[in-house]
């Protein structure tokens, strides 16, 4: 049996151009000879679709889609995740469902199981988990079908009670799919191939893994789907970070010794594939080292909380950014129909490296630059700023604030009187920015890229509707010491990135002499600090206890928890970690904790 | 025996001072004789504490309060809410608890069974259901204590499958407690009394339901806590959005008649208080009116589909959206410690209301308007705009904002050329409002309030940066329809807004002639096709069949569905509907529904 996987980049709600996008898959699997195709998690309607689940027109129009989709499964079998209703009165009124079409009829549905509701995930606001499982007959075959996080629970994960696959491997199963929509993080990188490897070595099955691919809003999915053999081989990766397609044969099964698998069932003998023997099988029962993930932070990726900074920077965590990154942008722009972007390029290293990713995910005509020189600039600011777009090829525009801020300080004078100098006047200037950038985006149609990172964004070091104006953030999950790998990165064949902008201090230059070391701790302890207390939620004394100056970790964290109503009205943010602000960080504005 | 309940209003995470309040709690009640004071639920860490529930630090600082409660809880007994740490591997790590501190010992901890995971609420995220449920002795009683939503499932709420009371009853408890934190709407109104007294009337025992009180950023709890005694009579109600105190003596009883509520179990005679005979009972097993709500909406409220506007504007609802609104307003301010406001007034209906309710909540001296006159002002929105401030009496300022709209345009004329004026021009006109208001605002240590309300919200009528601007929305849940009515009530004893500010055609005034019904559709017909959207969540067919165009249906849901970026920058919004944008409505923006 042929089995086709279509890693695919879907549009939320947008059933007419998903129809036909799968369709199109079903006509290529169709045309390479396949038995079965297998999309993603939720493919009909697009990964997540969040409370326009709640609207019932959206479930009848996914419906309506599923319906003409099964008039292309006819000879092939068609296999793809739409939310399905809830006959019952009791429980959620959908559940997270794949289907399976064939011969123009819905031949099985398979229900999630182990729904996740943390981090950006929500699904038990929408879902009920399954109670029965049941192995769907196809060709002679039967396969188990399972949904995303399913696969993520081998019996013990203690987030879940149940494992959907230990009550369908009773049923004698020829195949594991499962259909998923599991998003890229740094951290979490190796896990996934891990956890699917660790399902093939549990129950004997060959594994078809097929995941999303493409970034929705803030959520990036890398796609990387996988078929693996039932000895643990893997047999197949499909593309990271782009559509792809692949049709891989049932690879040759190691028979699943049921009667080992489950002592008192009956012994089935193999398929007419099985022409391998045992050797080299895993043995059943042979210890299998578990994935052991933290519970609550769903990550098991190991680093040595001494040398945070390395980890963050190592290059393979900088490798994937880069590419998740761009396919951010990318997908933005695409899905909100816009194309070209706006950046105010500052001759800093935040608005360099968004600048550069931006001409790499949209082409360097499509990204404007608009350097805004105040008298507070440094004269190298300017310069840097337009080498940066002279090595990028990317037009640009210098434009002054002067006039416009002496313009507000005149209209201000009969209130602000004879104050001294402060923040105020230096918020006038980064608004003034954020007004000039925002009135170019609006007049010739480009959409302004945020260029805050997250160490900023952290500590609240930023001004609203200035700085922190704009449609997409590039930079707000990358920790400054991060910003600073990309941009070397970028530079890896050739300076992009003027070496000034690497190398001077950084510095809103929003007063006279300005270094961002005046208001903040030095960034290598701001990023160590900020990762232990965001992205692994330790506390101010466990901090402390890794060699961190105590009042200093005070003063961060109280950084942190007083800027959250800064944060709350920002953009959404390219998410890369397994924690970034936005949908997945849910903490409370007139909260009083650590501040 | 005497019973407390203390209706207070806490600080998120502000242990230091939610500790405190307990304490000066206990002692009130120890004064008044009370043999046992009930708090609210989660009061020792406020609700909802949301993911500062992920930190264990967070949970050790909880479980320390508590310590210190405990040691005032001698001759008294005290139930308090905070979150307890679930000992098993399985599950999520907490339980959200109700905890009997008596003898300064812990003397009984009871979880919460039904867990709310809609609109605001995302308990699945952080709590696990209780699985077992155990009555708690105290002073020859049996307590039987809930939480919350757990009242809300009287054995038929399709959401939950479990009703804690069904357990408990077979343990002949004397009286039931429950601790909530039940968030006001006007369109759920009457329902948590009725579901209240649902419960006494199945169970046949009185009620103490102590409800929390406050505004936490934007959801609002208005306390109105009740006690009931065992025939469904309401003994005695606390106050409404203020906080509260009252002893009530646990009210003679009607013997539960356990024989007929739990066939076969053994009666047990009543206790020293029973004094009255059943006449008047409720008779067990007679026919109950179930609370009948829409699962989805969470909604009983009946409402006449032809008549919303009516229903919006009912003198009840408008009159407890202001009480809600002063509330969320005064809490914000004093919750972020802040003291003062500041309000961009334009001579319009939403900015005078803004301004009417904010120097209502915080005094008219801490509240500051200012004048941002364009070209494109009319002279009556200066002067009445003046005349409010006059009859409110608090300070205002004019500042015209032509000079530096002129900068503006002069500085953007090298790349705007001659393009007509548009969009982008008017734009700049608001976000130099935007500006100047926020200028002052860091200047002077004030709090900029915005002022849209919830039909431009909706439909994207606003500018990012500009009129979107604020750090607090106090009209963002409010429909168009409701700020006039709201208007009118506030004009009720005597003209505070100009007459002439509430028959004038709304207008941004950014062009000449501008008016609101250039750009949308009339408010009657907005507010209907919102509210059916929005809050009812119905799709566009089901709303042109309420006799409404189906092009104008149409056009309005695409409005909302595109401008869901411009919300996701907005500031919170106090909530007083059963849907308002922010927290409780997670839309993805890239998303393609109905746009």
């Amino acid at each position: 049996m042929k089995i086709a996987l279509a890693q695919q980049n879907y549009h939320i709600g947008n059933f007419e151009a998903n129809t036909r996008k799968i369709i199109a898959g079903i006509h290529q699997a169709k045309a390479a000879g396949a038995d079965l195709v297998v999309f993603t998690e939720l493919s009909v309607c697009g990964y997540p679709p969040r409370d326009f689940l709640e609207f019932d027109d959206f479930i009848t129009q996914s419906y309506e889609a599923i319906d003409r989709i099964r008039q292309e499964a006819d000879t092939i079998g068609v296999i793809v995740g739409a939310p399905a209703r809830n006959p019952a009165r009791e429980g959620k009124d959908l559940f997270n469902a794949a289907w399976l079409l064939y011969e123009k009829e819905i031949k099985g549905v398979a229900h999630k199981t182990c729904l996740p509701n943390y981090d950006v995930f929500d699904e038990y606001r929408y879902f009920e988990p399954a109670f029965e499982w049941k192995v769907i007959p196809f060709k002679g075959k039967k396969i188990a079908l399972t949904i995303c996080e399913d696969v993520w629970n081998l019996g013990d994960n203690p987030l879940y009670r149940v494992c959907p696959m230990d009550h369908l491997i009773r049923q004698h199963p020829d195949v594991m799919i499962n259909i998923s929509a599991s998003p890229f993080n740094y951290d979490r990188d190796e896990d996934r191939k891990e956890v699917v490897r660790q399902n093939v070595l549990k129950y004997h099955l060959p594994m078809y893994y097929c995941n999303a691919v493409g970034s929705q809003t803030e959520i990036v999915f890398d796609g990387s789907s996988l078929v693996y053999d039932a000895k643990g081989n893997l047999i197949h990766e499909l593309r990271s970070f782009e559509e792809d397609f692949a049709v891989v044969s049932l690879p040759h099964r190691v028979p699943p010794l049921y009667e080992e698998l489950l002592p008192g069932l009956s012994v089935r003998t193999g398929s007419e594939d099985d022409t391998t023997s045992h050797s080299g099988a895993a043995t059943p029962g042979a210890a299998i080292a578990p994935a052991v993930f933290d519970k609550d932070l769903q990550v098991s990726k190991q680093y040595d909380p001494q040398r945070v900074l390395e980890y963050l920077t190592d290059d393979r965590n900088i490798s994937q950014i880069r590419k998740a990154l761009l396919m951010g942008i990318r997908d933005y722009f695409s899905k909100m129909g816009f194309g070209k972007a706006i950046i105010a390029s500052s001759g800093g290293i935040d608005s360099a490296v968004t600048l550069a990713l931006a001409c790499e995910a949209l082409g360097k005509d499509n990204v404007r630059a608009i350097l805004l020189p105040s008298a507070y600039s440094t004269s190298h600011s300017v310069s840097d700023a337009e080498q940066l777009s002279r090595n990028l090829g990317n037009p640009y525009d210098i434009i002054p604030i002067r006039e416009v801020y002496d313009a507000l300080i005149h209209t201000l004078a009969p209130v602000f009187k004879d104050t001294p100098f402060g923040l105020a006047e230096e918020n006038l200037q980064s608004r003034t920015r954020g007004n000039l950038v925002m009135g170019l985006a609006n007049k010739f149609g480009y959409i302004m890229l945020n260029t805050s990172n997250k160490s900023e964004l952290a500590t609240g070091y930023g001004t609203l509707y200035g700085d922190m104006a704009g449609g997409l953030s590039v930079l707000g999950d990358v920790y400054k010491g991060q910003v600073y790998a990309l941009a070397h990165d970028i530079n890896r064949d050739g300076e992009i990135i003027p070496v000034n902008i690497l190398h001077k201090a950084p510095s809103a230059e929003l007063r006279p002499g300005q270094k961002d070391s005046d208001s903040l701790p030095d960034y290598d302890t701001l990023d160590k600090v900020l990762y232990q207390y965001i992205e692994r939620r330790q506390g101010p004394a466990a901090i402390a206890a890794m060699g961190i100056d105590k009042a200093v970790v005070s003063r961060i964290l109280r950084l942190v928890n007083t800027s959250e109503y800064k944060r709350n009205q920002f953009c959404p943010i390219i998410r890369v970690s397994c924690k970034a602000f936005g949908v997945g960080r849910r903490v409370p504005i007139v909260g009083k904790y650590l501040s």
